[in-house]
């Protein structure tokens, strides 16, 4: 099994992060987007929609979409729950991620980050913050309630979301006004088997 | 239970037809997405994301996120495979649906069919049409080889990605270049208890 990914990437690093608090591990491929090393011919064979991460199974079949990824490794571990609502509730999260948080979040940290903030993206980029925040105040919200968003158990939810809201600052968000966002940034640091995300 | 939505949204449509197909009913609240009836204080409390469609269950719990919702609705069915990985494929293609396809295909449909193409949308409209056609591109290559996204049986993923599929024409996208997904569409709409979207 091979995983295709660029470490920078909080979509990659939330295969990283679950691996390790499964205590799993996974051979892996580095892929540098900034490279289009994710549009070339090989890989666009491997995976036609073009993007990391992608798994790679031993017969060669292949899984794309990082959330998606995440269920078939976790599949059966107690980061996924089994109760038919919980368990669609955590999908609820895995979507908001992808269409509510990471449009603006990940991608305002990626202009600020990867390309330097340049002249013509900076209005991009500001026009981030707005989503950005109003994503943040739903999880704040959930989290005011309960540890986890899930409740009181970790769950995939949680490793999903935190992969770039504990680097918003990197897009300009500041998350002083979110007391809730960052005790739950704390507690999932505090995970056995915890590790960072590359710098 | 009940189902908050807008009959016009792609999104809404989805459980709609999951519904359906399904044989079952749900009782259905409208709510004009034109008029902000998502973002009142009523429905905020409900669901602080303020998008539709959302399911109430009959003791107050919340889902939100369409693909989420017909997870719960279609719980134990036919349209949910079992095996780790034909599941972790659905999820795959429910998560490309939301961060590849929508984003482009529904909103270019927004865009036309409920506002009109107004002039200072006219740019953002036409910045649709790229990644749009991709998206048609990815699924068109997995439907040259399977009939339905996950193989021989229909399952949510069709589901998930028929409901703006069809509709594409209405976001300025022209099918006529995809063969199998015109066929895969006829599919969809010879199946058992199928309903059309509502114009």
């Amino acid at each position: 099994m091979l995983i295709y990914g660029d470490k920078r990437s909080g979509n990659c690093y939330k295969l990283q992060l679950l691996l390790a608090l499964l205590g799993k591990a996974c051979e892996w491929i580095d892929v540098d987007i900034l490279k289009g090393e994710c549009r070339t011919d090989t890989f666009l064979a491997k995976s036609p929609n073009g993007k990391i991460p992608i798994l790679e199974l031993d017969d060669g079949r292949v899984l794309s979409e990082s959330n998606a990824i995440m269920h078939y490794l976790a599949s059966g571990s107690a980061f996924i729950p089994t109760s038919p609502f919980t368990f669609a509730t955590l999908l609820q999260w895995q979507f908001f991620e992808q269409y509510s948080h990471e449009p603006y979040i990940a991608v305002a940290r990626y202009i600020n980050l990867y390309l330097g903030l340049p002249e013509d993206r900076k209005a991009e980029y500001e026009a981030k913050q707005a989503g950005g925040y109003r994503a943040l105040e739903v999880m704040d919200k959930q989290l005011s309630q309960t540890p986890f968003l899930l409740g009181n158990q970790i769950s995939l939810a949680d490793i999903s979301l935190f992969a770039y809201t504990h680097v918003a600052h990197e897009g300009g968000f500041d998350l002083a006004a979110y007391p809730a966002i960052r005790n739950w940034i704390t507690l999932i640091k505090d995970q056995k088997g915890f590790i960072p995300m590359e710098a």
